[in-house]
């Protein structure tokens, strides 16, 4: 039994720092770095990149719409071709920064309300994946199950990866509790630890009324941008570990 | 004989048009092409590469400190090692859109206040020549001869490739007359050509005191940014092949 | 009789150049200056209220969404309060640049997504409203009739100012005919011209069936941004000055 | 006696937090509020002009050259026209928040690189004398002693208001210690705060060769970037208090 552990990082910006990079590299196996757009510049990306690589955690490229002003949280109606090439324009710029910290790009994860449009949203989801079959390189992408993006994706021969959050809660229809309605975000870090274990173990999760919902996730993402998201990381990994669940990257 | 003819492209932005890429793109053998720095956005960049794609012009990256409001036209006192950090990533992105459009990155050319900087200023030439280096796939750079950034880039192994300007006036000592003063910028089409041929032929041009200056260039630089500016690099072009040189990309 | 003529100004930015604002000084009454969020920069603004206050031209603020990357065009789906924010700091620029100037801010225009989004969304409307409020000053809005936006401005006690559109063809129910269908945007300078004659005499527009539409405009729209638009909208003032329509700021 | 504690506030951006303005504005008499060039937007703007409106804290605009990405931390060689041009943008931004939160602007603080050029940049110092006014309202000034800024604006009868640094050590001249030296940042909160309740009584400070400087300061920069920062500047106006100081703002 494996799974990868995922979280965003290089989300700082010039004067502004945002997170604990140092301290999430030692916890987690992928790490989805910003490109600029939604946050991150290219010192930022560089030192998050090098920690990446210095921890022998894959590099993904977190792009976004771009929007430094909203951190790429709110949907933008750019043109299907608009969307496309700042993707491969993001791409290219964290891809050239990683081999030149010695390591190399090795998937995408969208950011914010780009990762919400295109679980829906079928010209956004289609300019995503026309930006991984031109830039080459069989990069998979992270993404939730049943979505727009993950079925457009296995079309076009691009690897989806499902993956799960740590701390929501889950629907019956195994989609995540909307984080206006009480209990969509978890904090008990037992709690998260044990529900992560069974889901690897079990490929289950029990949704928010109750039921078991089935839930085949390669990567479980986690955060890293308070001490006590870094603290539930901790635990996370500590448990899955415990539990003879071995912890690597999924590319 | 033979000689490049190079010009800024792409300096479009957003909804804001600037030159006539598509004609220069017929007259000019290297396009060096904004890389949304100074200007250019994804998808200004994707037109202007493919562009040069279909016209087999040589993609080059003209890349520039950030500043889109200034048109990276005034000097920026950024530390060296963020400024290697924003050439990668420029290239990155330059190079992942030449791929995408099925060209490649072939060379380098600095824009506006960072092209007249590291003509002498040590700690930013050097930051662009790391930039090079670590970006890999040996990428000459376009400068002006006897400048801090040709030597240092000789010093690194990067082929440093000499370009003339063709309507910008000369001192004795081979450097070019300020726009500030009188007779700085040449209009005249025969003038301007006629010094070009001269120029690939002797290796000399006439300063603007009469006396002949030794400048061993590999290309020349010609603008689109004016219907005036693409009639001069036509001119200069006709006037090269009348005289049987060879107008082809340096690289 | 007497009408105003109202147009986008100052969209310029930095050293891209559009529109000829020159020219449209000397045939509008109201001039939409942008506040640099979708176009324009302080410089801009300067040299656009200084050459309306040269001209006795009316100064509006162009206000917008934040988004020079697609110049106000896409809705951005920001919450209510902050383009509250965004639009007083709007106002509050442009004011400080007109009394620099020696005249005054006099009323408001949406730009482009805010102005399409305002006539339906109900939040984004009541910000633009709010923002009004807060800075003060009884400033009426420029906006569609039959609006959201036209009606929260009226129960706020802020004065909506209706506008027709000289080139548009208009729908039997007196709203634009979408940009995406035949026939959307007039040409023909005769035909605009004796169009908003009409208006005028009339208080009524043809609508693309043949059907005559009731349109109670205070104010016309004209453009600037191609030299064809400069000579409509040269031609639609002269029109009316002919046929004896007194040309004024309706501020 | 008396004197003013000002410090700089509203630097957060968008999503990224800076510094503890709440806590802040109990402590200071005057807040340098960012006007979204360096630091800071719309929403945050209003944030920090309603938290110092509501402590009867001094509004006063912490004016910056455009450069989000550096934090107005570097020099950038902008035209003295067009710098003048941004300054009364982000005066008339501020000044219009400032008015919807039910305050004024009092005061302006130029910040950075800004501050620092000034202090014997001509053109640049006299750009913003300009600003000031051209904006009115007889704004008075923060600026160093014997600066350039402090002369124009002296001779443009703009008042100048000199400042002192907690917690900065000053040369023999009266001007501080470079970052760069050791010793020029002070730590010891008993130490800073008998400094500045000696510079109040005495108009002297101990220089870091132990001679006694002359310096007439109207008001004391103190910062609250860290935790450490808003206790430094706690029992700084604790022991000003204490020596039976009035602590007021300088307007």
């Amino acid at each position: 039994m494996a799974i990868d552990l995922n979280s965003d990082s290089g989300e700082s910006f010039g004067n502004w720092a945002m997170g604990d990079d140092q301290a999430m590299m030692k916890l987690v196996t992928s790490a989805n770095i910003a490109c600029g757009f939604h946050a991150g510049d290219p010192s930022v990306m560089r030192r998050t990149t090098r920690a990446a690589a210095e921890h022998d955690v894959a590099v993904g490229a977190h792009v976004a719409y771009r929007d430094l002003a909203n951190f790429g949280r709110v949907f933008i109606d750019v043109p299907a071709n608009e969307l496309t090439d700042m993707i491969i324009y993001q791409l290219g710029a964290l891809d050239a920064m990683a081999r030149g910290c010695g390591t190399t790009l090795r998937y995408v994860k969208p950011h914010g309300a780009l990762y919400n449009t295109i679980v829906h949203h079928e010209a956004h989801a289609k300019a995503v994946v026309r930006a991984l079959q031109e830039f080459g390189g069989d990069l998979p992408i992270l993404c939730l199950p049943n979505s727009e993006i993950s079925r457009q994706a296995e079309a076009a021969n691009i690897r989806p990866v499902i993956e799960a959050f740590a701390d929501r809660a889950y629907t019956p229809d195994g989609t995540l509790v909307s984080r206006r309605e009480n209990g969509a975000v978890l904090h008990d870090a037992n709690e998260v630890s044990a529900r992560m274990v069974k889901l690897v173990e079990s490929g289950t999760i029990t949704a928010i009324d109750g039921t078991e919902v089935h839930l085949a996730a390669e990567s479980i993402c986690v955060h890293g941008d308070t001490p006590a998201a870094v603290e539930l990381a901790s635990a996370v990994r500590s448990a899955l570990t415990a539990a003879g669940i071995d912890v690597k990257a999924f590319t």
